[in-house]
């Protein structure tokens, strides 16, 4: 007896290059109540659109084995509940899961973890109290170590991640430039981030002439937070200053290709070398255990509106694939999330 | 009055590529025998010929201004007081000083350090309890962080540098690996320091072979300590495990025009994020301070023998600029020594 119909999307072909619709069958699944001990049935709200996502579809290993084909995309959702077979749980509570694209899910209450909508806003469980804001923070604070005084760069810096460590690192009392892609974002980054610079990239045809204004605009950096990798990030290893630190977060520049083709850029290492430099590759599960530091540092930040991340908003559960594949254009500003 | 004649290598050309003879010019000075206040007039012996020189010849900024011209090289000596005016030195003391490419020098008494030749051979001083053997054990202590069970793979690894890496390495219960260029340096690598593997980058014509060789032998690293830079740590970057370290002492491989041009390679940074590992650069100078640690954690291995570092002597002070040259060519099996 179904009651419900569940919508999927199917991961059901890797890409080569950009992500897309293609990649993905929509699915309608019949759906029965039934649900075990110490189960509930979520009804998705708010579904979470992350570069990683197109890390784990290269061919190769990279920091997981590759998503497999044929499962439903994997992905961090917001829901509430329908249907409570838990004491714990009662329908209409919001909770964070990791159910991925689809519209429904039967999950045991292990898997899922409670929201309270007077704390914050739902939605921040997938961004500043979430995944991006746990990975800009411990981030910066751990892997880059910045000081007063020290100058910032962000790479992305607009972006879900992006925009909070260079919020984080004005907290710190940095010198925060921006790089982003436009003068749109550029305008954000300035206005709305209150950030102390912000470079264009796509104002620049070279890594010559990108790295010249960088230069010009930064007077070089201490602590470098990169999100994006390729070209930019060649424009930006040579500039580093004596024991800078450069976190490495995220290469969405790349996702296009490069994880499964090598792509060539300039060799930079003597620069480490010769700067006594730290370079770092973190990412988020390392420091899940810590979700209550951060919910005490930056809980409170998010609670005077002093800290933000906004949102970017797909509606509609058909658009995910697109979404995904957006992100890789530079459409959004802040985090992306699908609406259901 | 002059007593005595000098003879000084003065550095008068920039290198583009190899360096050579054709850089400095030799020159014989008159000295005479007045000291003033503690100052000591030094007849040198030994005189170091390292690779961080070719460094400051490059023509932009490194980790130094360059190197000037129209100076005596500078160099690390070791030599003997001829005549002094200080009561805390005596004809026949051996020092330890910088006074470059010259058979004799008058210094300043704080300029030099007194040796024990009853300690250890005065040479050391330029190896194992010198330079050489600080930048290896806080390298590879401090940034590499080995453990036991660790996998080890040390770049240049039959130089000074990298041979005393390889040694600290198997005391601190490591697997270790040496990259060395040639079959006699790889017999020396297994026999002579009992390293766990060795491979010959010269039996290799491209990356993606070396690589393969290296994933082969290694199994993936923990810490990499890396002399050359360039196509070798191309090769190495990628197989490295979980939380590896890399260690970036040295890129003797880019040294012969990379310094001032820049070269191309494989963008390697999203392997630091996959992996979460770290990548330092590290120099002699930030670890001066500490030689007291270092003669306390390696001297009785010195003493006993169970640590040591081959010396490579070319006899003969008109041997100086081809023995720096000759760096470059792998000609030398641990330090690199010119006898006056």
């Amino acid at each position: 007896m179904s009651l419900y119909t569940n919508r999927q999307w199917f991961y059901v072909k890797r890409p080569e290059g950009r992500v897309g619709a293609e990649h993905y069958e929509l699915r309608e699944t019949p759906m029965d109540e039934e649900l075990a001990i110490n189960e509930v049935l979520v009804e998705q709200r708010f579904i979470s659109v992350d570069p990683y996502m197109r890390i784990q579809q290269a061919e190769r290993n990279t920091y997981d084995l590759p998503h497999p084909l044929g499962i439903v995309q994997r992905a961090a959702t917001v829901g509430q509940v329908l249907q409570s077979n838990s004491s714990q749980f009662k329908p209409g509570d919001w909770v964070l899961g990791y159910s991925g694209w689809q519209t429904l899910a039967k999950c045991h209450i292990s898997e899922l973890q409670k929201l309270d909508p007077e704390l914050a806003p739902v939605s921040t469980a997938l961004g500043v109290l979430g995944m991006p804001g746990r990975t800009a923070w411990f981030g910066l604070m751990e892997a880059g170590r910045p000081r007063a005084g020290d100058t910032l760069l962000v790479s992305g810096a607009a972006g879900a991640v992006g925009s909070l460590v260079a919020q984080f690192g004005k907290k710190a009392g940095c010198k925060v430039i921006g790089i982003a892609g436009g003068p749109a974002k550029c305008e954000y980054l300035i206005n709305r981030l209150k950030l102390d610079g912000a470079v264009d990239y796509r104002a620049f045809s070279t890594t010559a002439a990108l790295a010249q204004e960088l230069e010009r605009v930064t007077g070089g950096w201490d602590v470098y937070f990169d999100n994006v990798g390729g070209w930019i990030t060649d424009a930006v290893m040579p500039l580093l200053k004596l024991r800078a630190r450069a976190v490495i977060c995220g290469a969405i520049a790349q996702y296009d290709g490069g994880l499964d083709q090598p792509d060539l850029g300039p060799r930079f290492l003597q620069h480490m070398l010769f700067k006594r430099a730290t370079i770092q590759g973190i990412l988020a599960r390392d420091f899940t255990h810590r979700m209550e530091e951060l919910r005490a540092a930056v809980g409170p930040w998010v609670k005077s509106g002093e800290v933000f991340l906004d949102e970017t908003i797909v509606e509609g559960f058909d658009q995910l694939p697109e979404a995904l594949n957006s992100l890789f254009e530079g459409a959004n500003t802040g985090k992306l999330l699908v609406k259901v």
